[in-house]
Parts: C-alpha cells; structure tokens; sequence
C-alpha cells in the first residue's frame, strides 16, 4: 500500500471502484472499463452489492470485503449513497478517492450540507478525495485513467488541473493531438477536500511535470492560493484560464462547481503577484504551455519578424505591436548582411518580408541574422513552406506519388523545426512559428501537427496565436526576474 | 472572345502567360504547371521569346504572334519589361489581365513611376488588370487557377479578395479544409487598375457568391469604398479583416502592398455605416463566413444556451455576454418542461446544462423547447457527442472494429447536425454548434470537419468561436433591419 496520499491517488497499486456496473450507460461501466482498458497494470477492485462479475473482474458486494485496502477508491455510487460509502473507506483504511457523483454543493443548501457530512466524515478518517462532481483522474505514468472519455493521453511533461471535468477531457485531448503527453490530468470538481492549492503544491515537485495548464472557475481560499501560486510559478509555469469573468459566467459557475467566481479585475492583479499567466481560452491556454514547453525565455520585448508572406507579415506585426512587443528597427549592418541573401526587392524592414523565390539555408541564415541584433529578445517566423528541403508547390497529383511526397515533405518540416529550435537554443531567445502547411490537406495538417510534437516542436496556425504565446513568454520572463517586462 | 473585362478576368476561354517559363523554381512555370493542374478547358498560350515549349504546350515568342486575341493575360516578367508587355497587351487589344510581378509601388517612387505609367498605358487601350504585386487569381467554376500554390479549392459560394496574395491562399485553404468552395479568390496586390470596391461591386451580382471574406491593408478612395460597401451588404455580407492597426502593422502594410492603413477607429466607424462584419483574425473571418452561409439571422441579442459540458457552458457565457448577448432567464414553463427530460440535478438555468447521462432524443427536444422562448433569439449548442447515435466512449480498441466504427460515428455526426439545422430552420433562428469529436485524433477530427462542409454544416472547435460567429450575426442582422442589435 502506498502511504503519500498524492501518490496513492495519482500511483495507485489498487483501486477499488465502487459503483461499478454491467450498464453500458452508466459510468460505473465506462469509468471501470477505460481504468481496464488504459493498461492499469495494479488491482483493480469493483464493488457493487447485486453483481458478479463486470468485464470478467470479481464484484464485491461492500468495501468491507475487499482483501486487501486499496491504495484509492473510485465512487461513482448516487448522491445519497455517498455518505455511506465514505464511512465504509474510512472504516477500510482507504487513504484517498476520486468522487466523481454529482449533487452537492452544486445544487444548493441540501447538497451543500451532504458535501460538508461527507468532507467532515474523510478528514476525521485520514482520508483525502478529489471532487466530488467530477470526472477523474488520468495519470499516464501509472497508465490509471479514471475517465470518461475513451481516449488515452500519453505520459508527457504537461498537467492539468480543471474545475471541470469537460475542460480536464479538453485539455488532455489538446496535448495528445499535438503529439504532447500528460503527467496528470486532474478534474478537481467541487473541491470539498481537496483544494487547488494542493494540487498546485504536489505539481511543483513531481519531476514528470513542466508546465501546468489550469481551468479555474473560483477560490476556496484566496489568501492561501496566492501564497502557494507565488511559490509554484518560482518552479514552473502555471497558465490559467479563470471562467465567470462576466455575470452569466459566474451564474454559471456557481451552479456548475459552486463556485464563487469573484472580480475579474482582482483577478488579473493576482496574477501579475503569483506569476500565473492567464491565458483567454482553452486554445492559447495549450498553445502556452507547448511553447513553454520547448522555448527560452525572452529578457525584453524587442521583437524580430521574419515572413515567407507578406500578409502574415503585417498581422503579425499588428498581434505583436498591440500585445506590447517592439517591432524594431535592424541596424544598417544587418540590413546589408540581408541585402545579400534576398532579392534586390526586399523590403529592408521588420517584418523581414522574404519575397517570393528565396529558399533553403538562405532562410536559416536570414533568421540567424535578425537574431543577432542586440535589442532583438525574441523572433517570430511565418509560412515555414519556401524553408523546406522538400518545394511545397511541386506536390504530384497521383495519388500515389502524393503518398510517398506527403511523408517526404513531413520529414521535411521536422526537420526545419529542429533547425530552428536550434538557432533558438544558440542564441537563447524564443523563436515561435505560425505556418500553414500550405500544400496539406486538413488531414495532413493534423498529422503534421501530431509528428511535429512527437519531436518537441509545435507550429502555431495563425500569427495573433503565435505572438499570445510570445506575450505569455514576456510576462513569465518577468515575473522570474522580478521586474515587468 | 468574351467582351465583359470582369467574365474576361474570371471566365476566360483563353489564357496568355507571358514570362512562361521552364525553370521549376520561377513563378512562370508554376503559374503554369498550376493553370494545366487545375484542369483550365480553355486555350493556354505561353509566351517567352527563348523557350519553344513548356510542359508539352507551344510557346509563343511574343504578344503578337498569337492565333487569336486571348480573352486575358497573366504577365510573371521581371519588373522593369512589364511596361512593354502591357502595351503588347493593349495593341494585341486584350481587355484583361492578372500582373503578378513585384517590384512596383511597394518598393517606393520609381517603382510607383512605373506602376503609374503601366496603369496610364492600360487605361488608354481599355485594358484592366489585377495587382501589380499579386499572385494569382482562382476562379474555380472555370477551372481556372492562376494561382502560386499546388492545391485547388472547389467551386462553391465563398468569394475571396484580399490585399495579399498569402492571405488569399490562406483563406482558399481553410474553406477548403471545411469542406466548402470559393466563387471566385483574388489577390488584388496594389490595386493599381482594380480596386477592391470593383470587385465588391462584382462580387454583389455574382450569381455564385453568396458571402465575402476580405482581407484589407488600405484603401486608394475611401467615398467610393463606402459607397459601394454599403449598397453591396445589403445584397450578400462582406466580412473583412482590415491589417496594419498598430503602428508597426501600418508600417509593413506599407511596404507590403504600398497601402496607407488608415486609423482603425475610422475603419470601425466605417464598418458601422457600412454594415461591413470586421473580423478579428483569419480564422475569425472564415468562422463568420461559413456560419453566415447556412444559419437563419437573429434579430436580438436574447441567447439560450445548451451544453453537454459544465465548464464549456461557462465559457461560452462569458465570451457571449462579453459580447453584448443577454444570456436569457427562462420562463417557469420551459423549466418545468426540460424538468421531464433531464436528471433532477440539471441546473435548472441557462446555460442548460445537460448533465451526464443524457442523450439522444431528449437533448434535441431540449434545445426545442428553449428556441421556443420567445426572447431567445439564437442559440449555443456545446459538445455534440450525447446526441450521437453511435456512443462516443464506446470506441472500440482494435484497429478494424475502429476504422468501421470511425464511419459510424462520423455518420451519426452529420445527421446530429442536419437535425439541429432543420431546428435552426423551423424557428428561424441562428443555432451554432461547437464541440470537440472527443473520440477522435486530430486527424480524424479534421476529417470530421470536413465532411460536415461537404454537408452545408460547421462545427466550430471553441466556444468563443461560436459566440464570434453570433455577435457577426447580430450585427450583420442589425444592418439589415436598420437598427443596432
């Protein structure tokens, strides 16, 4: 038996599931089912008084008979069972649980009461649960996924940690298409005893974890989690995304989590003391984290633009000059340096327009310049198609040759991202691309968007996403030194 | 010869493209490859005076030594010759034509010198042309793709015309990836003959354009703009994202397409009186044209919300009311109705939210009976995979059984969306959907997309996606009605 309570939620070696079902409706078949079918290599423990036998596993008919105590019990029973069966972990010994059942807290005085029974009843046992109105837990590196969906996102440097179970599957679902994987995805629903701080805290020091993506609807305690935030963001990112910022939002939220939403403006001065970065959708919320994933961080906003379009070149410009970067000017120095890779035509500014008919090293070197100037602390680049090996406009139209061309100009663009990583590394600033994969169809950019991932890189689709995750970048930065940036 | 300059431009029988070319790397030969790739019906003559031929077709040394008359020129030749080949044009007395080179305006005084005598020399032998600086015109009901990328967008009721040839590609490929068709994309360059407000002008009676995406850097007479602007919206809705609102984005839009950007407020103003929908980005503008190509106009701001997913219904009332949506109270009656189709702990409240278990008929008799309130005028849907037939967490493992049950599901996902079109329909009132495919990968979630187009159905990815695309509505509707909604 495992004694941490964080690792006997999280690293579980037994789990008993309790409210498990032969109904294919009901999640106490589909949550036992993926725990089954993500690989959980531990015991697996279903509990239900009139059954047998679920999925070829021994049902047992209370807690009291299980034989051993589980590491952590699953409770997916209905709300006025709930009670009952807290008092039959505690009696068992069980440490830690996952509730995922509705109606409490959520629904009002008569469920707030039973919330405050069943908390009451845990914490007099030693007993610590996430939820409840919630939908579980997924931790990758013990293969343990307490969910609903019936994906299964990868072990990966990422966690989540949501208010909302929906938002938890989101997130997670994010990460996996971009070729990412998880540490832990956590929906910490109405958060009776278990709290945001706590998994904050656990987050800071479990080494799967680099970037923390979060879904916040509202605090318990304030004071406590802008001490932990403070803390935390010293040793990783958190990026938030903090919901009920208008009066039907906060409705919402208190009858979704019972949450109390607060000021919008409170919580924007939050976050510039904690150093979270709060993030305006679930998108940027990702697109954050994977940037900071990979990139270094910027010590200014001086900004570099080099673009393969003249288009995205200007709306780039307009994202990054709005979000408070500075499109500098490039010495006379690196303008003639550049003079000698583009045409003649070039329109020796910033955003570098690259015009049409330049291609291959000449690209790199272009970058590599423009990240040489001094007051340049971080670089964008669009439309990564004329710095590929493989000429996107030479795509063949035989289906078959298109197959085998599709995978060249796959290798193609990893291989342009690891070029560019590199320069980012050598120089030590951020270097973000948007790009279309202008030669793709929609399936083939998904799928590039996937194999770019699996190698540590991540292409944005538009300008104004890419120069969000700059911004976040900036502000992170700042936070870090102690001085705005 | 067609005789009208705008069916010359876009329904050619018979192309030149002078500066033709054999060299893989220039835009003389991939204008060309593409022209032939795409399948153009008509004549193609290339014209270079050192190639005899390209791609198995003659080419012609000069202007003049053409059998015939061709309805239209695309001219690919180094700045400097292009003055000589519009008059060739003109003496051959072509009426129409797409200059793609670079090199004019953009570039500063000389380059506008020339600019202007070539426009001087156009307008006296009765010839227009698109660009200079541009690249490419698509004109998919002709099979005529005068275009730099390798991918073809089918016939279909979306017209493109944007300031910047990348853009153009970029707005083609993403209604492409929704499984949608342009009427007719033009990349206007600097506008030194056509300007934007002839094409709108075009654009209003074109018989297969049924909405507008613009892409705007400046303007060469704001009047006429307006002017036009105006009438046209009340035909067909122009939505347009208008580039360089910071000063650093006015400054590559200058040096980009030689525009003068302007001040945004006068541009907002402009939209006002215009009844033009401003977009915030190139995926917002997309978003906001494909919703406005199949979804009945709200005619207030009263919302209802349904939601299969607590924190996404959160969300989604927060971007709508930050909006100006009123997130509506419903009546007693209707409560008390959707109390016998939901779980006794639904929240009771608008957003509706649907709660797990759920499914099925009874989330489309839900969202009935809210568009029946009286003071809803549109409608949120979130998260689509209850009302599926197929189960979306029932996803088989094993590879075959998947592939199979993939066709399923995607099946039951377009007929989700043709009933919640036909309820759109029977009320009249806008019902945008957004949702994850949270079974799916990425790739089959693009794939999903794209069927749903080929459908006449869009599913958005986020909920302030969707809630962009009804604020587009509302005050698309609002012009129409003569009155700010």
């Amino acid at each position: 038996m495992v004694t941490d309570k964080f690792s006997a939620l999280f690293y579980a070696r037994s789990v008993a599931l309790v409210g498990a079902s032969n109904d294919r409706r009901k999640w106490g078949f589909v949550t036992l089912k993926h725990l089954v079918d993500g690989g959980f290599a531990g015991r697996i423990y279903p509990v239900n008084p009139s059954e047998d036998e679920i999925l070829g596993l021994k049902v047992y008919k209370n807690i009291g008979d299980l034989p051993e105590t589980p590491d952590m019990a699953v409770i997916v029973v209905p709300p006025p069972t709930v009670p009952d069966v807290i008092k039959q972990c505690v009696d068992k010994g069980i440490k830690a649980g996952i509730i995922i059942t509705a109606g409490f807290a959520e629904l009002g005085s008569e469920g707030a009461r039973m919330q405050w029974q069943i908390t009451d009843t845990a914490r007099a046992g030693g007993m610590v649960f996430v939820g409840p109105n919630c939908n579980g837990v997924m931790s990758p590196w013990n293969k343990q996924y307490v969910q609903f969906p019936s994906f299964f996102v990868p072990p990966g440097p990422i966690a989540v940690v949501a208010q909302s179970g929906n938002v938890m599957d989101s997130l997670a679902r994010q990460v996996m298409m971009y070729g990412q994987g998880c540490s832990v995805c956590i929906a910490s629903g109405n958060e009776a005893s278990l709290h945001i701080e706590d998994y904050l805290e656990y987050l800071a020091d479990d080494p799967h974890t680099r970037v923390i993506l979060s879904y916040i609807e509202g605090f318990k305690n304030g004071d406590r989690f802008i001490k932990v935030a403070r803390e935390v963001s010293k040793k990783k990112p958190i990026i938030m995304v903090k919901a009920g910022r208008t009066q039907a939002g906060a409705a919402a939220a208190a009858s979704h989590t019972a949450s109390i939403a607060g000021s919008d403006v409170i919580f924007d001065a939050v976050c510039k003391q904690t150093g979270i970065i709060r993030a305006a959708s679930l998108d940027e919320l990702v697109n954050i984290g994977l940037g900071l994933l990979r990139q270094p961080l910027p010590k200014g906003r001086g900004l570099g633009i080099v673009t393969a379009g003249g288009g995205w070149g200007v709306l780039a410009a307009d994202a990054c000059a709005a979000l408070g970067f500075n499109v500098v000017k490039l010495p006379e120095a690196t303008i003639k340096e550049l003079d000698k890779l583009l045409p003649a035509w070039w329109n020796r500014g910033n955003p570098v327009d690259l015009v049409a008919g330049v291609a291959g090293d000449n690209i790199f070197k272009a970058i590599e310049l423009v990240m040489q100037v001094p007051w340049v602390d971080s670089m964008m680049f669009l439309s990564i198609m004329p710095a590929l090996k493989v000429r996107g406009f030479d795509a063949p139209q035989q289906p078959e040759a298109r197959e085998k061309w599709d995978k060249e100009i796959t290798a193609a663009v990893i291989e342009a991202f690891e070029r560019l990583n590199a320069i980012a590394d050598k120089y030590q600033k951020p270097l973000v691309v948007a790009s279309e994969h202008m030669w793709s169809t929609a399936v083939e950019q998904a799928e590039i968007g996937y194999e770019l991932g699996k190698n540590n890189a991540v292409c944005y689709h538009m300008p104004h996403e890419a120069a969000a995750v700059l911004d976040a970048m900036a502000k992170y930065s700042g936070y870090l030194r102690g001085k705005a940036l």
